[in-house]
């Protein structure tokens, strides 16, 4: 029984790494799409976020199954309530990507970044894109120097989110409300996805650690 | 045992009726915020947020002993994993309400809404107020006429969402890019609440009928 269960306890974690390469991917091509009014790029990372919400149905649906055949307790039980956490996290990660592709789509042929903010967004899609690439290798070697180098990171993130509004806010922003529309929306979504890289972090952390980190 | 696992749920729901009436408290003191520039509301919402946040751990905690004590299956292991994902989705509504109240805050002693936009955002926290506590009859009674009313009721504020972006990018728009940046934002947090309440409402549904909604 301990056998399969540790089996299972593994499906459930490479399931987690797949989600959190996939939210990554998407990611990849949402910023893409954004960033140089790719639509076909647009169009890849939609499809691919129904996908992962897929994905991450099927892996409460393998949780729920392991908690009703083992019952674990204790850390056994704590892991697996927080891969449900988690998969809601990496889920939405996907959406929040997908919601960047989106803007660049209804935008297209034109683009949704004035020339003044597209240095910020280059830099937050380029670290929002290295936290999910962390979030995987967090979520697949348990390693908590990764857990300490994402908290920096998302800390990085919204510094620019900040720099965002800074720049829409000063007097010699003379953008339309289209743009404004836009690089406020996005912003707020490259800082969300950072977000939940921390909510991840923060859960493996709490569960080699027993301790909840300040991020928490 | 199972007479005390019925008072365990019995105590798990209540504490879910709980945690949806507080979102509704936190959200008709941020709205009073947001629409009248009330900066002591503003407070009020913002210290109930971090209340509502531990609340909602302190639920998650005892969810987890009942699944570690009762070892459930079948349709109550269910109603467990539903009552974790509700208990994020209810902090979640706490979280956006507070996001108005901290709009609000920042903009005091000026309003965040051009008079144009009053009328619209008026509706929007007229509607969400009502989901709210929509949500918390649901999970007292789950009443699925209940569950309907939530579906169309959603749907309102996806229209009035799209109506603030159609007044912000109509050419006769002409107010500053931080009215611009404050309505979109504040629009997106009033849209994510209703959603989180679909989202309560349709795993209601799913446990008391065993098929997903449309809305699903």
């Amino acid at each position: 029984m301990r056998i399969v269960f540790q089996q299972e306890l593994g499906e459930v974690q490479s399931r987690l790494v797949t989600l959190a390469n996939e939210a990554k991917t998407i990611m990849e091509k949402a910023s893409k799409a954004f960033l140089d009014s790719d639509v076909a790029m647009a169009d890849e990372a939609l499809a691919l976020t129904d996908a992962n919400e897929e994905r991450a149905l099927d892996l409460d649906e393998l949780v729920i199954k392991v908690l009703a055949t083992q019952s674990p307790v204790a850390r056994d039980l704590r892991i697996l309530v927080s891969a449900l956490r988690m998969s809601a996290s990496l889920e939405r990660m996907g959406s929040l990507a997908s919601h960047i592709a989106a803007i660049a789509r209804y935008r297209y042929p034109g683009s949704a970044i004035p020339a003044s903010l597209r240095p910020v967004f280059e830099e937050m899609s380029r670290i929002d894109i290295e936290l999910a690439g962390k979030a995987a290798n967090l979520l697949e070697n348990t390693d908590l120097d990764l857990a300490r180098e994402i908290q920096a990171r998302d800390e990085a993130v919204d510094m620019l989110h900040r720099k965002v509004f800074d720049v829409v806010l000063a007097p010699d922003w003379s953008e339309n409300a289209m743009f404004t529309v836009d690089v406020t929306l996005a912003s707020r979504y490259f800082e969300r996805f950072a977000d939940h890289v921390v909510d991840i972090s923060a859960k493996v952390s709490f569960l080699q650690t027993g301790e909840w980190q300040d991020n928490g």
